[in-house]
């Protein structure tokens, strides 16, 4: 039998199926400062040991995102290294913050499977919760792929589309109990609007652009441990559908919340991941730009202190987004890559 | 009243005004890595714990020129967002040094501003200080930008250009009091000239060149959070002056002096900036070699075992050094770039 | 005389000769995250603390490839600065395993040297000897590389070619003695397959490709220390034989290894080094694939749970591996950039 793992092909997966991830991953202040160098992210809480301290935390926690793709590449070889695109997330809940030192690993249960009608895809649901070392959950989340089959002929299991929420409910939205944002530093964390501060339909630019290099994707990618070969094999992706790699639609994500600071600067910490859809490709030479709208205002049941925006985050490539290009009837802006509808902590 | 920060323009700024700037950074050992790995620094002191607990300091500290890179970067949302030109440096002094671990704010004061006779823009001079969490200045420097002004018609500010010294006084340089080089390892250090091997008026061709590629100053420069748009959005840099990302003078700065460890790897510690310009724009694709000219050679107040020496360090870019390519009567050589006048602390 | 070090030219070795070399390294995990980021690497003992306490260690290792490129670049600026070519590595052995905040220094000393029969260049023999701060020796291997003469008109030393073995002996090869694969978590580690599993013949396609980016070799190179000057400087390698910069070879090592893991996740350590060859040339933009060949399954003397395999790894060029390219009559498959041979440690 072959020692080469070629991935899991669609009629691989069962429902109920769990797969341990592999490479238990501890995250280090090395991480944390590439991830800096990576996508140029200002937030004071992840940058100052000492904005974290005043917060009520031990240290300065992994960044959310970064913590995202820790958790996210684990799964990529067992998941989604046959996958033709990832489709959607959901239900994505931040819980217990990591701190470097802290060592991620990754478990998924197949939630979901439905063939495509042609016969050759299919696509499998899964939910994926990341723990640290304490098995204490840092994040669970749910995403969807499409995931070629190896076998046209294989049998289609019974369809089972798992039933997710539109948005994770406000009162599942947690909150560290230690931390307390009596002492923030608003001169520190750079801006002075607070949750009151932001209406529900307010739109932002957040002015600035990123253009992305193939050599920052891949350091980005190969960091998380994500192994899709569709973001580093040029030589087989010259043959490819584009012709060239395609950047982890996570880095998008990336970009998008690091140019998020300007305006969102107190949006100190990520609750909840309530859909995510990665519109259209993006590439090496592609300028990341990015806009934000208010979805809703939410106290916190038992925090008055601290309060949840839920705001939806558009990034686009080569396009301004003063304008906020967004949905148009049949779709979408040709310029938007990136739809993100998230729970954002602020102090109030 | 909009939530996202456009940057201060010239009539934005009044003098004697004090900018507490975003994101205190604490710099660790990732960052320390990353520096060596975009610079390809070789000085003993940050490449070598042992080497720095023989000199009396508790651990290796942090790269001079990084922590320089870590000061500057905070000023530049409020400062020179909206600069057209990073003009000149002086009065640098290098006190406190910085540890991984430790954490850097910067606060700057308006100490000049002159506009420009064609009413478009104006000259900022500002003085900025870096301190670490317990307070204790790191450095200590000026620095003045043109910066563009938002209304052609907001009145001229009563012209104040402060009085800065061409170089920092000797007495004025600071030698942390546990410093101590009884046990300075030479072979370690890679070189057994010392202080009073150098003459004034000695020229040392550093040899070596470096190409930079776009995703390498671009790290860098996000490492930092200097968040000039200038370094990194390709899509509307390829509209503008040069039709292309211009790369971050700070990283010209590294290179020179990483490629000087070949002729000066004793001058373990700056002291001080004198004055610095950053003569002509350096992009993706050129290669930086530099050499160093002794201006002075002064002997400290207080140590016997230490020496300082003024150095001045022309970087050129696609031009070997050999023959020291610098002033020429009206100007420079085209191939320089940079031209810097520091202070370099050296066992005698 | 000149502060500036051309480096060591033929003539300038003499046998027997011992080289310090400088700028002794802290290894951080500031160097582990990069390195993963530049690799790829999922190897759970590298990645994980647990798992490597699980393994009776202290901390998470150093990779072992890394700390072989920290060693190799301390000895570039002596041994290689000049050299035409990297000709072969032999009787390597890693000996205790280095740990973040280990600090290596590499000591080389000269075994061989012969003069080519074009009175242009020689062969320079070294074994070098990196130690960390304890002393203790990390990793002990040779090298020889052919150097260019700085005059035609030197004389030939008395040609002296050393005798090195064909292999490292497995007796030779060490396993810390702390090390103990009861505990060892095949899921963690993400294979089933033991040592046994392994046959002597057996090839294995790692199946993935990895193209590289100049600015990710450039990275890697720097963050090693290594300052050959082929690797940076485009402005000179315009000209030369290639027209552009040369990847470090060890960078390919790299990549193979990184890409082994899927197929030999459980060769969790390097053992030995018994002999290599940068068969051709790599540059950026070329994607690397790599297989492996199982050459020979020692038992280890006094160890029944852990045995070594003695592996042929095998990277080419811009070709996927499915039929294992190889040697060819007159030498190799066009499409080979790498022959390593080595010995990894396994659980049984």
């Amino acid at each position: 039998m072959s020692k080469t793992f070629p991935g899991n092909f669609f009629e691989d997966f069962e429902l109920g199926q769990v797969i341990e991830h592999a490479t238990p991953r501890t995250i280090t202040e090395g991480d944390c400062a590439l991830y800096i160098a990576l996508t140029g992210s200002r937030f004071a809480l992840h940058c100052a040991e000492p904005f974290a301290l005043d917060l009520g935390l031990p240290q300065a926690p992994v960044d959310d995102v970064l913590l995202f793709h820790m958790v996210f590449g684990k799964t990529v070889p067992d998941v989604s290294l046959n996958a033709v695109a990832n489709l959607g997330y959901a239900a994505g809940r931040f819980l217990q913050p990591a701190y470097p030192g802290d060592t991620i690993r990754t478990v998924s249960e197949v939630i979901g499977l439905k063939e495509n009608s042609n016969g050759e895809t299919g696509t499998v649901y899964v939910r994926s919760v990341g723990t640290n070392q304490l098995d204490e959950t840092v994040l669970d989340y749910c995403r969807w792929v499409m995931v070629r089959k190896r076998d046209r002929a294989a049998p289609a299991p019974v369809p089972v589309v798992p039933k997710l929420p539109d948005a994770v409910p406000v009162e599942q939205l947690e909150v560290p109990d230690e931390l307390d944002v009596d002492d923030y530093d608003f001169g520190a964390a750079g801006l002075d609007h607070r949750w009151g501060d932001y209406a529900v339909g307010e739109k932002i630019d957040h002015v600035d652009g990123m253009t992305i290099e193939e050599a920052e994707h891949a350091l980005a990618t190969r960091l998380y441990q994500n192994t899709a070969k569709v973001h580093f094999n040029q030589h087989t992706e010259r043959q490819g559908r584009f012709g060239r790699r395609l950047i982890y639609g996570g880095h998008v994500i990336s970009l998008a919340r690091a140019l998020s600071f300007n305006g969102l600067a107190n949006a100190f910490k990520l609750a909840g991941i309530n859909g995510g859809r990665h519109v259209a490709p993006c590439f090496a030479g592609d300028t990341v730009y990015a806009w934000t709208e208010v979805l809703e205002r939410a106290a916190l049941p038992d925090r008055d202190d601290i309060g949840a925006l839920r705001l939806r985050t558009i990034a686009t490539k080569d396009r301004a987004c003063a304008d906020f290009p967004g949905r148009v009837e049949s779709g979408y802006d040709a310029s938007v890559i990136l739809d993100l509808d998230y729970w954002a902590l602020m102090p109030r």
